[in-house]
């Protein structure tokens, strides 16, 4: 039996439950040079927002009955392919659903030593944008003040972590004391929680200098206040903008963004897709710091497949800490 | 006699003529080391706005009752300077007066072969701005689509036609049919008379492939259709914004700022005064191309030193086709 959950509405405002629609199916077979996936692991991620909603213009539009888009990790559970064996673990993007068949396309074997959910998160896709986002764009030079928002999330947790290598002093964002705590745990030098600190006057007291690098996950009032509080030269860079996804109707822009020209400052967004040549690269360089200690990964294990519409909410209602992971079971 | 105009009051909204004070007051005496200064031609820029209402934060404040800052050119009529001697033309910053006194600081000998009103434009604060903000921030590519927004305007021409040089299409807008005419003069291969054509629609138009470079005068309505409209890795020139200026009350930002992210797109801002040092070499490749005729320049010349709040109150009224500047008269 194969447990699909199919998109079932465009969403309008918060994603719902009934957006998404359950079905079972029988389980695909394989052709001449195809295999069997079982999937393991589904990564959860903001993306998945304007895929629903056919935004974002950098993938394939996705149609409403269509099996929901996902990342995931399975296994090879029959091969007619020369290149993959039963029980080889392979990364790609399988759905919301339990098996999939694949040609061998965008899929990468994984290697069965590395943790399959530091496969998801640290070494996934918003390890990547971490990395990407705050080397390529962020410019990290010692000595910079780097402010990241939405720091407790997947992309924000390591994205600061790399600026703390990188020699920079590191403010977080986050919307819990539990959030911010694990900020310090990993070594951000100061945090703020959004929810119930005074944002702008912690900003001013943590950043007497300006800030150089503002790393943006969430877009709105905290981007408007970092604006307003660029060093010479700054670099904003924009990752995503999740108190955005959410909303419904025109969303208001930054009204500070005029202060990039007296700031001589820049806002530049980028996709972490184009990239992929470099994610080889990159990959290595991340798990030396996992290895050396330097970066630590938090995953938000979410068990059960039928869970997989509740772990997309609530990583946007902000229940967890580090990447959203929704574990398949049996 | 020395008149003057002096900043009377913080605009509010548009400039008006009583946010400036008219006095005559007595003509300075250089001391040792000085030298008197009478002015011949006073330039206008937008920026006056900002200084007039201590915004920018990248110029000395001014005070209510200071005489109105300005660029200017004028001649040397008294000297104890061993540098200068009677006669000589100056370029520096003199105000809304007819007589100055300098120690010679911040002042640059101005080649008598040279047109005073080039020296103002192209070779002034608003060629600079064109050349660096559309050669260093743009980075135009021959084939790239180019849209300029108060492509009549002092910086917005001349940015135009570098970028022709550079090998670029280049797209127009402007106020008035006639402003259009001249763009088309100078070279410009599409023109949007932003008054009276559908913009979005022109735009649609002119750049089937998307917007390369964005050199943006105005900011509002203009610069959200232009980032709806990028092309992938787009640069957007934040040079000024001119649609904001005159407006009280808080400002909306551009609510298409996030297409920056789908377009893997950048929003840069500058201020022409970091690149000082690169003027000599940047004036000599703009003489190169006015002596050449691939650059052309229009300056809207005012009669009369009394006239100087009106040309700066007309300049925001878009009366001028390129640089406005004021000849003093006697």
């Amino acid at each position: 039996m194969n447990r699909q959950f199919l998109l079932a509405a465009r969403p309008k405002g918060w994603v719902k439950e009934n957006d998404f629609k359950y079905q079972e199916t029988d389980i695909p077979r394989p052709g001449e040079g195809e295999i069997l996936v079982k999937t393991r692991y589904i990564s959860i991620d903001p993306s998945m927002r304007g895929q629903m909603e056919n935004r974002g213009d950098y993938v394939a539009p996705l149609q409403l009955g269509d099996v929901m888009r996902a990342n995931g990790i399975g296994q090879v559970t029959e091969s007619n392919h020369p290149d993959y064996a039963v029980g080889d673990l392979v990364l790609g993007v399988f759905g919301m659903q339990d098996y999939s068949i694949s040609n061998g396309t965008a899929l990468r074997k994984f290697d069965k030593q590395v943790d399959p959910l530091a496969g998801l998160s640290v070494y996934g896709g918003t390890g990547m944008t971490a990395y990407f986002g705050l080397l390529d764009l962020g410019e990290p030079k010692a000595g910079d003040t780097v402010v990241i928002s939405g720091a407790a999330g997947a992309t924000g947790s390591i994205a600061g972590q790399i600026a703390k290598i990188k020699g920079c002093r590191v403010i977080g964002l986050a919307g819990s004391d539990e959030k911010c705590a694990f900020l310090k745990e990993v070594g951000f030098d100061e945090v703020i929680n959004y929810k119930t600190d005074d944002i702008g006057e912690k900003l001013d007291d943590y950043c007497p200098g300006g800030i150089n690098i503002y790393f943006d996950n969430v877009g709105g009032e905290i981007l408007d206040l970092c604006l307003n509080r660029l060093a010479m030269n700054a670099r904003v860079v924009l990752c995503g903008g999740i108190s955005r996804y959410n909303m419904e109707g025109p969303i208001p822009g930054p009204v500070n963004y005029f202060n990039l020209i007296f700031r001589r400052a820049r806002m530049e967004g980028f996709i972490v897709l184009d990239y992929a040549k470099q994610f080889p690269e990159a990959t290595r360089q991340l798990q030396a710091w996992v290895a050396s200690g330097d970066i630590q990964y938090r995953v938000h294990v979410v068990e059960g497949f039928k869970q997989l519409p509740k772990a997309l909410i609530g990583m946007f209602e902000g229940d967890n800490i580090g990447k959203t992971v929704v574990a398949c079971g049996d």
